[in-house]
């Protein structure tokens, strides 16, 4: 009965008149595979493929060490600049790619730090991507630093209210994840930095789950400091390069660690004594990963001709669509719903939790349902608005149901 | 009547009778072009255009995040491995590739710093190069350490009795290039080691302008840490990640400042606190940059098909080839060697000092002739000996005799 009254045809329909239809045709994707984890690897852009011949073949094979002054060496600013306008939502020359994401998280965490000296907590929570929780970790016992860890519901994300009591005048930086990787929260983001701010305290948000799926608008919720991916929801291709943000107003009172020849001023002079290149250029390191950014920046062009508008209405649509089909077909199985239930407190993935997840998850890949596990029972269906269609999560849905119809749960 | 003593046929025919010469046709280069900048960026191979669509296509595109089980996750120690063994002299297990240069110096810099602690003094030389100076100071600022220069002959590198004059008991860290990227100069790696060692000290060398030139024996030499770019001499891209050696026995000891779920005991467990990997795999931060490392791979197994030996010997009989024609036709314009003279204290490129050095560059350049200029006076011939012809040089030197000899020094 459940089954009749959302039917395939239903998802066929929706997919009929989706605006961004016409995007997936962009991906490389086999139209035989349910890939329900553009959330961990986004799918291939076939611009993508052309890009990359031509910067290897055209400008490496054929410029060589010329090719820098083509505009290999703008790459990192430019990039970061079309990624800052398509989907971050801050002016030019507050973004900067390059690096991952871990070894950027790094250095604006330790800048922050930096510019709050006699401050001795940050504050996170247990809920936080694990690298970002690491690097904190990292930080704070190299300096002698307390991390002060938000304990709150593993299928949320922080809350302002819980925020507010730990954050005080000891508090040096603040910073979560802008969506949880896990249950897909979006957290509150502009009320978090105001209690951050009244502290005295930088934020400093990971935007990995965020970008390019939920619209941001850093400038206007006066982060502080950001970093994210580019290889979920920006399509830049596995390991791609991270950015940075750091709002206009800290740029010249922030200090990144790793002083690299890039990140300093004129650096072919190659004089002695570092001095901070200025802007966001300064934290730049080392040379920029060419191939990789421009992997990158073929995602970001197709995130940003999309709009982020259209790809957030889609990505509401595909959660709400697989909230429902859970609802009527997998609860009865036992399986819960562990991301918000709110359609404007989730971003573009629906966890859903099973004693079995782990199980359930290998069967599924095995069936060409392709979704992750996050310990201890979560299965994660990343539904990325670009790439995936209604039937896929119709798909998914039914693949899981009839999983748990044959008892793949037992052992 | 010079002219004559070395006409362009003897070019031609070291060309004929070079055993690497079929290694030349392994890479896209125009045979117009006279490029001597691979020590700047190496040549592209033809292998890498399809190594990059296989990657991408097959890899990405079609299997999209389970690729990264099919082997990506192991390709930093996996592509590590092969470069240690082709051109670094070191057992397996010790040698990792991802991140930049500059981060990786920054990595194992820091981390030999926390291994002596209440040692005060950094100690390397003003010719090493920018972004490995600029670290140090970077991390001596904010750990209140010294750095210590060795202010040696320019055109030369660090002897071993200057720094065996400034290392002491106070000295945490030693730490030099061993070829260096201005003069060539080949520094006395296993003697300054023992110095090193003797002082209780940690060395750390930036093979940049060896690896993939000059046989290296990293196990051997005792060394303690290296680091080294991949675009130069190992022809691994634009902004290719770098690699990090760690010798066995610190392995344990040592631990790298960025604590990033890769480098994390079973990060897929996502779980509290970090502990640090095994092995190099501890050096890890982020996720590994795969279409790059898979750039650098190929690189790596073309100079270790070669072999460093035939490498090292085409390189010698370059540059000598190179100082003998410099000798013979521009001293008279008053271009001087600022190499050494001596071809086993001598990596593969040539520094050539002239007062108009950086417009005769320019004018190299639009001549079809790449070469690079280096602060305040020296054009570095560079002869990547995978890619360099005897004629390239040959050409290289009778370019700038024809420019000299128009007055192109002139205003």
């Amino acid at each position: 009965l459940t089954v009749r009254s959302l039917p395939r045809e239903e998802a066929v329909a929706l997919d009929r008149v989706d605006p961004l239809r016409e995007f997936r045709e962009r991906f490389v994707l086999d139209d035989g595979l349910v890939y329900l984890d553009g959330n961990s690897l986004g799918a291939l852009p076939r611009s993508t493929l052309e890009r990359l011949r031509e910067v290897a073949e055209d400008q490496w094979g054929s410029r060589i060490v010329r090719a820098w002054e083509d505009g290999w060496l703008e790459l990192p600013l430019a990039v970061g600049d079309r990624l800052a306008a398509g989907a971050l939502g801050a002016a030019p020359g507050q973004v900067v790619v390059g690096d991952s994401t871990t070894v950027c998280f790094y250095k604006l965490a330790s800048a922050a730090l930096d510019a709050r000296p006699g401050r001795t907590e940050i504050v996170t929570d247990l809920g936080n991507f694990p690298t970002d929780r690491y690097v904190l970790e990292g930080l704070a016992r190299a300096r002698g630093l307390e991390v002060v860890w938000l304990r709150g519901d593993p299928c949320a994300g922080p809350g302002v209210e819980e925020v507010a009591h730990l954050v005080s005048g000891r508090t040096a930086l603040v910073t979560f994840s802008h969506v949880s990787y896990r249950s897909a929260h979006i957290a509150e983001m502009a009320q978090i930095n105001a209690v951050a701010s009244r502290a005295g305290a930088l934020t400093l948000w990971d935007l990995s789950h965020s970008a390019g799926s939920v619209p941001l608008a850093l400038d206007e919720d006066r982060c502080d400091l950001a970093v994210g991916c580019t290889y979920k929801y920006l399509h830049g291709g596995p390991g791609a390069p991270a950015y940075m943000y750091v709002r206009r107003e800290l740029q010249s009172e922030l200090r990144q660690p790793i002083w690299g020849w890039l990140g300093r001023r004129d650096p072919f002079e190659m004089a002695e004594g570092y001095m901070a290149a200025p802007g966001v250029r300064g934290l730049l390191s080392g040379t920029p990963p060419v191939l990789s950014l421009a992997a990158v920046d073929e995602g970001v062009r197709i995130v940003a001709q999309a709009g982020l508008d259209r790809v957030r209405a889609k990505g509401v649509a595909l959660t709400e669509f697989a909230v429902r089909l859970v609802d009527e077909r997998l609860s009865g199985f036992g399986v819960s719903i562990a991301s918000p239930r709110d359609p404007l407190r989730r971003g573009a993935h629906v966890a859903l939790g099973h004693a079995s997840a782990q199980r359930l998850c290998t069967a599924l890949i095995d069936r060409g349902v392709v979704v992750d596990f996050r310990r201890p029972d979560v299965i994660r269906f990343g539904l990325a608005p670009l790439t995936t269609r209604f039937v896929d999560v119709w798909d998914g849905v039914e693949a899981l149901a009839r999983l748990l119809g044959e008892g793949a749960t037992g052992s």
